[in-house]
């Protein structure tokens, strides 16, 4: 039997619940939230629509005791906003840390020992505070990175280059958010370094990593918010876990070197991280990548 | 080549596109709104996604002259509530009307001559003021009906007895609203009358109707609007469309006898509704479906 | 996760292994046959499509060991013929019986307690030794029976009304072979009773059931096996029962009444079957369904 | 709409259309067979599946006619064994050329212009010939190549580092058969070359040159034939087509440098080939390419 429990029925709690229901994902989805109304709301809407479906799916708006035996738990929780440089920064921190802290609290009482996946931003920070406060094995704890930016950085590249986004290797790679960057050296057209494949085809790629940040800023920006692209890319890491595919991944996942979470390539399965890969970097990269694992290590003092 | 084109991207249109897009459904999608910076966030959210997936979707953020060779357009175009007893609601319908021409008038310009299937309320007598406009044959005009409301009956249906909504068949019939009612004397589980399945285990159905009606409102009030269901509901459709299946569905339709369009049985298939399939009723049901009507006919002549 | 066993790499066990990995059905796969070498060719021949497909599924070339915490095994291991009237029935049954008895003693010696489904000839007796030899719950023990007969029956019905098979309901009954017949009086066709049906479009139904007999016996002529139609009944059943689907089905199952296996209408889950379902039937078809019965009962004590 | 065809129900044929009809790929599919009580067995199988599936496909057992509009064509027609030195094989060769000819006829008279696949042997000799036989644009004829060898590699690499097959990149190129060769200064483990990653690792790579070769030889050997993974390859490449992926592949297809059809990577779409795709290889990669295709020309020009 596949489990999971999807913790937050925001737009992307439900648009990712929704993926995993309507692809027939899991054979138990258990669904949280705080507000009862909203959830069982959100339940309704999806039992409304299970006879249209090929999959079985048991959907249980739930509760904490319901999660003992997930294989995963996604959450989806409410996003501290650290770029807001407001007097009440501090506090939101300390509100969403207490919050973590009452939901750790409630999954040890249940002995859950399955993978843990967050969503929430800050993810490099609120990933290491969830691994502490769950006291799960750092490797069962992931946070979603800079998945979705690598995503999108495929699309920029693709767009530019009029060729399929999944033509395209590489990563974005270190904290998700400001520091973030691709890590040009290894991103690859066709087997082609991008670099030679963009001189070829006289194509600047210069402001793709600019476009790329943007991209969420122009959904946001559009629509209120963002959820197909982020909850189809949780909805890949959940199938990779769920099924110990051993795939590699770009995700926010323990690094010893550094001592926090941060987002370098892995090899993911069924209790979360397997092991690193080796990610060659060029000079200047590898300092981008201390100067962004430092941006988290100050961070994550903020939470200690 | 499979091409739709999705007008409207609310709630339901954005969840629509998405299960179109996740499950692979066509080659080519157009999405319209007329606010084209939510369109182009929708588009982007959408685009996003991509290299997580496996299927190809050409996602266009488009125009009207992108739906002439679609094989099918949905409209989710917003609804206009006659339940509401307000000064405004003929100002509203005709706001509405209004709206209707226009997008007709630019369908009719690309030649489009596929098949039109919408989701506006009051539902049977939109697809009416649609198929009026858009000068196409009858058949290729069809509304979501009480396709949906027939689903959230078997899921009440299923919960009471402990089964699954799929081994319940029949229809709740008429006008999508008010008046619609479950046909019960041909409702069966596991291939016994309602009626006597639910006397031999005891169980009481006589509120399951007020019950499933009460669905919606639930959804509604609970998280501010339906998306799930009613896209899933469509999704279901086109594919049982653009597939040529010549299933039976429970859609609005134009009906002969009564001169309008209502909810009863039918063929679908690639060109809309391939023909109606005879649904026995009682005395007591025949006589509800011709209230029905009459109060479909009333709304129509609004319009006229 | 999702893990299940199957016996015998056939047409049938091949192709059935085939869905199950193309579809992605579980999360690892153990396959099993006497012949090593052709096990692996098998296997080999799936690992090699690996890399082409979206899922993950841990294929193993194993042995009942690997059985051991399966959710289910599927036996396709090679049919006894009763039909053929020969001196070397009765040394067949007993080679067989002889082979059931030494994988039932090891999968006991792993102790395997999942569902188990047979579809080997005759499967109705068949099934009834599986049970006896593994020592599990009647309920776990299911075979085939007529669920793919059932299905030719709608195949043959849509053809002749030129409508899809889906929109047939009704189930074959009885002994798999050739006692079976079909319960005319609960068939319907787009929720209409097949014979009125009929007679509004003065189709001729009469030749049906044996055309549908003669259908295993033409795909067998023409192309020596039958396995795509059977294959994907058990992946049906399979799917259903990982799925704890709660749906009806026409499976071999324990029939307390007649004390032996036959196919009857039933609910499948987790744990096989749930429950019995109740099945109309008409004064003609009670006394058939005693005969096809009988077959089975004398059938079954040539293996006590 | 989604129109296939698939000529020739053996093994690999049947499989093929059991892989299209199972994922529901396609709106139509046309299965053609020389035998036409073979033929219309593997149709019967398919059809009493139908009942089962999710998905509507119209299957039809056809004829050269009810190809003028299909998209595709995948001819699975018998293999020419090239490899095999006997008196015999001018005659089966021309025996085979002269079948060939009869189908390109046939095909012309209907006007078939979609993308003509094949997968008989010699593929890259066989391809040619069709290619002048139908009289289609270069681009739109296409043999399997080395696509399946690609991915037989990535198995071998995958299984020796213990890693998913689908995190190696690159291909094996040339002529499908003796003088094929993986272009190894292009394969690349988690983004880093296959070189250094089997250094790091300490692994032995020499022989899986070799050991990718004995694959289908123990296929063959242990089940007489290989249908799985060949078809599998053949329904990618038929999925890329259709959606018009532009995605990269290794297929055989016309080179202009060397005159013939060979495999090298190239982008592929809705009407076959888009664009070469430009691969770094070594001097002694060269220089093998250029025996490989020599082969090619000699083995061309027999049928010329």
């Amino acid at each position: 039997m596949r489990k999971i429990g999807i913790i937050g029925m925001g737009h992307v709690g439900s648009t990712l619940s929704h993926i995993v229901i309507d692809r027939g994902m899991v054979d138990e989805i258990v669904l949280l939230d705080i507000n009862q109304k909203h959830l069982k709301a959100e339940a309704l809407d999806f039992w409304d629509a299970q006879s249209f479906l090929p999959h079985h799916t048991k959907i249980i708006a739930g509760d904490y005791k319901d999660l003992a035996d997930a294989n995963l738990i996604v959450s989806t929780f409410g996003n501290v906003n650290l770029t807001v440089e407001s007097g009440d920064r501090f506090a939101e921190l300390q509100f969403n840390v207490k919050q973590i802290r009452s939901m750790a609290e409630q999954l040890k009482k249940v002995h859950f020992d399955g993978v843990f996946l967050t969503i929430t931003n800050p993810v490099d920070v609120i990933t290491a505070v969830y691994q502490r406060e769950l006291a799960l094995p750092k490797n069962q704890v992931i946070g979603t990175g800079t998945f979705l930016d690598s995503s999108r950085l495929k699309k920029e590249i693709g767009e530019r280059f009029k060729i399929d986004p999944r033509s395209v290797s590489g990563f974005v790679i270190g904290e998700h958010g400001n520091s973030q960057f691709p890590a040009w050296s290894s991103i690859r057209i066709f087997d082609n370094p991008i670099s030679s494949f963009a001189k070829e085809n006289s194509v600047n790629i210069d402001d793709l990593e600019e476009k790329t940040k943007e991209d969420a800023f122009r959904v946001i920006d559009g629509k209120g918010y963002t959820n197909i692209a982020i909850a189809t890319a949780a909805a890949t890491l959940i199938e990779m876990i769920l099924s110990d595919s051993h795939s590699e991944v770009i995700v926010s996942h323990y690094n010893k070197k550094f001592g926090i979470y941060i987002s370098l390539p892995a090899i993911i399965g069924r209790k979360g991280i397997v092991k690193d890969i080796y990610l060659p970097l060029d000079q200047k990269e590898s300092t981008k990548l201390k100067t962004s694992a430092e941006s988290i290590i100050k961070k994550t003092k903020l939470f200690e």
